[in-house]
Formats: C-alpha cells, sequence, structure tokens
C-alpha cells in the first residue's frame, strides 16, 4: 500500500482551527531542520488561508486537505479544535485517503482522537493527551489504548503523549528513518534533552490513569 | 522605567523574516496557554502580513514592530534571519523603544544578538544560542557572555541558550511572574520535563566552549 519513498520524505501537517501550537511546531522544528531528510508542508482547510491556533497564533497553509499530491508521513496534531473536527466528514475522509498510501501516518496529543474517529485506529494500540485521554478513548472504543507512554509504535502508526510528546516522538520518527545517531545530533544541535524511551511517561501516573 | 503591570501582561513576539519555529512556539505556548495571565501578540514588519520562519511556515503579525501599543515582555526569538536583522535600523529601533518600558525583556537563540546590536546588553550578562555563539559574542563585544547556561537573568533581560532552551525560560518567566507551583502544574499539563536549574547546560561543552 505505500508507496516507494524518495529522499526527502514529504510531511503533512494537518492544521485545523485550534490546533495546539507546540503539536505542531515541535515536530515541524525538529524534522524541518533536516532539511536533506524532509520537507514539511502545512495542509488546511483551504491552501494559502491562515488557520488559528488554540492560543489566537495564524499559521497560513500551503496546501488544502484534500489537496492530492502525495504525502511519505503525516502529522495530526492535537488541540481545543479536536472536539469539533471528530465530527468533519471532509478532514477524516482527507487523513484516510492520505493515510492509504502514506509511509508513516502521526498524531500528537488528542489528534489521535482525530485518526480514532476515521476509523484509523481500530484494533491498534495507541495513545494520546493524558489530561483529555477519556475523551480521545471515547473516539476509538476499538482502539487498544495504553495511557503510560510517550508514544506508541504499531505497524505504521505512531501516537505521541499530550503537547511536548511530540517532539520526542519526532525525534523517534528520525531515529527510525535515519539512526538513532543523527536524532541524538539534532537534539543537541537545538539544545533539546531527547527523552528517548517511549515507555518514559511520569505524566499518565501525574493525571491519575495509572 | 517600568509601566504599572496589568495581568493578563502583553507578551509581544518580534518576527522577523527566517524566526526559528520552536523558539518562538515553545514560549508562546507556554506562556499563551496561561490565558489569565498572558496575552501573546505577534509582531512583524507589517500588520496583517506573513512572516515566513527559517523552515518555510508562515504565521502573520498581528502588529507592526513599531507599533505604540505598550508590551509587558518582549520576546526576541533566533533563527538564520537575525544574520541580516542585526543590521536593521527599524527593527533595532523598535525592540529598544520598546524595551524602554517594558517589564522584562527576554530572547531565545540568537534573538541576543538583536538585543547586544540595539545596544540593550553592553555591560550586562547574557547568553545564547552554543552553536552560533561566536557570531553572537561579535555582535555585544561590550556585553558578557556567559556560554555555560540555560538562561541568564541580569535585571529585566532574561536570554535563553538555543532553540529549546526557550521552553525553559519560559516556565521560569512564569515561576519568576506567578511562582514555581503554577510553572511545575503548567509543565506537567504540557508533558514537559522542564529543566528548572539556569546553569544546567550541557550544550555548552557539546560545543566545545567550556
Amino acid at each position: 500500500m505505500t508507496t516507494p519513498t524518495e529522499v526527502p520524505r514529504t510531511v503533512g501537517v494537518f492544521l485545523f482551527e485550534g490546533f495546539e501550537p507546540l503539536d505542531v511546531f515541535g515536530p515541524v522544528q525538529m524534522l524541518g531542520a533536516l532539511r536533506d531528510q524532509f520537507h514539511v508542508v502545512m495542509l488546511g482547510p483551504e491552501a494559502e488561508r491562515p488557520v488559528t491556533s488554540s492560543l489566537g497564533q495564524r499559521v497560513l497553509a500551503d496546501r488544502a486537505w484534500d489537496d492530492a499530491a502525495p504525502l511519505d508521513i503525516i502529522m495530526v496534531p492535537g488541540g481545543q479544535g479536536t472536539r469539533v473536527e471528530v465530527a468533519n466528514a471532509r478532514l477524516l475522509t482527507a487523513v484516510r485517503r492520505h493515510a492509504e498510501t502514506s509511509e508513516l501516518v502521526t498524531s500528537v496529543c488528542t489528534g489521535a482522537a482525530i485518526l480514532a474517529a476515521a476509523g484509523l485506529l481500530d484494533g491498534r494500540r495507541a495513545t494520546s493527551n493524558k489530561r483529555a485521554f477519556a475523551w480521545v478513548q471515547s473516539q476509538g472504543p476499538a482502539v487498544e489504548w495504553i495511557a503510560e507512554a510517550r508514544w506508541v509504535e504499531d505497524g505504521h502508526y505512531v501516537t505521541s503523549g499530550g503537547v511536548a510528546a511530540g517532539i520526542d516522538m519526532a525525534l523517534y520518527l528520525i531515529a527510525r528513518l535515519h539512526g538513532t545517531e543523527l536524532a541524538e545530533q539534532l537534539a543537541s544541535r537545538l539544545e533539546y534533552r531527547w527523552n528517548s524511551s517511549a515507555s518514559d511517561d511520569p505524566f499518565a501516573a501525574y493525571q491519575g490513569l495509572v
């Protein structure tokens, strides 16, 4: 089902009204800084129109969600806007269609609720934001939700915990595709202490989930 | 010199062509998530015009740099664009004028080079990105540059190390203004492990500076 992959891989980030800024720009910083390996594209309801984050910042979309140009990696962020977008048939259809041909399908935070609502996580293991975990679970009753995890990988799906967890997942994607050394070098260059263990998650306990 | 402060404080982020995305959206996520305490405004060359990051994402400015509306906190990010902007008289004048009346003047990464080029750091202690440290030093020969520091506070100036260090500095600003407990709660809510010690910086050694 996956298309042959050329480097740089195209990473499509699905913006929607009320996306969480760090969910987007943590992974975008990590992947985008490796220009030879990744090319990041911002997708929105309409090309060349601004999409407003949960905190008010406006980011222009490069392409529309349903633009047919292929994506190697899909990234769905979370944020307050997911509460509305899980019922947005146009967004869910676009995510589903891209997921059929992309090499990796990823989410940060409550972005997993959108993947779940699209039916993509049924029968799979996944994680999400720990503070909104019960709501996310309600969007995918057939998903095996893992509360205590920084990120969870199942086949070509990689879902991360809340907000800052997306940075660690992005570094894991780099390690998976290009080796741990490059991920570690990049983290040090960007003065980031990578939490490189998928199972090391104190925030599930913090939110009373374990 | 500082104006009386009302809460929420207005945080003005100075965007310019080639700003580093995480330098901006790390601190914006931390401060902006506390709506009762902070109101974040994006400043750019022109109001309502997009500013393109070093990695290609376009963010709309809410106000122009030289808009006279007061700012309680100034935040100057870094990025490749600083190489050009240290010679941009209009930007330096705007930063200087806002710095005269604002409660706190902060920078992330090579944003310190802009504060230095504006003459604001002369005789003060400051830090910056560790990878571009020599270049930043050249922009402020009268600044006491501290290589090994996650962030440095001197009076109402707070400068941070590179890229991800801005997140830790933003949490410190929250702790300074509203107490450590709120900063720690926010970090846990956003699933972020705060590096809460200003002097704990492994990246100066990584870049051979100490």
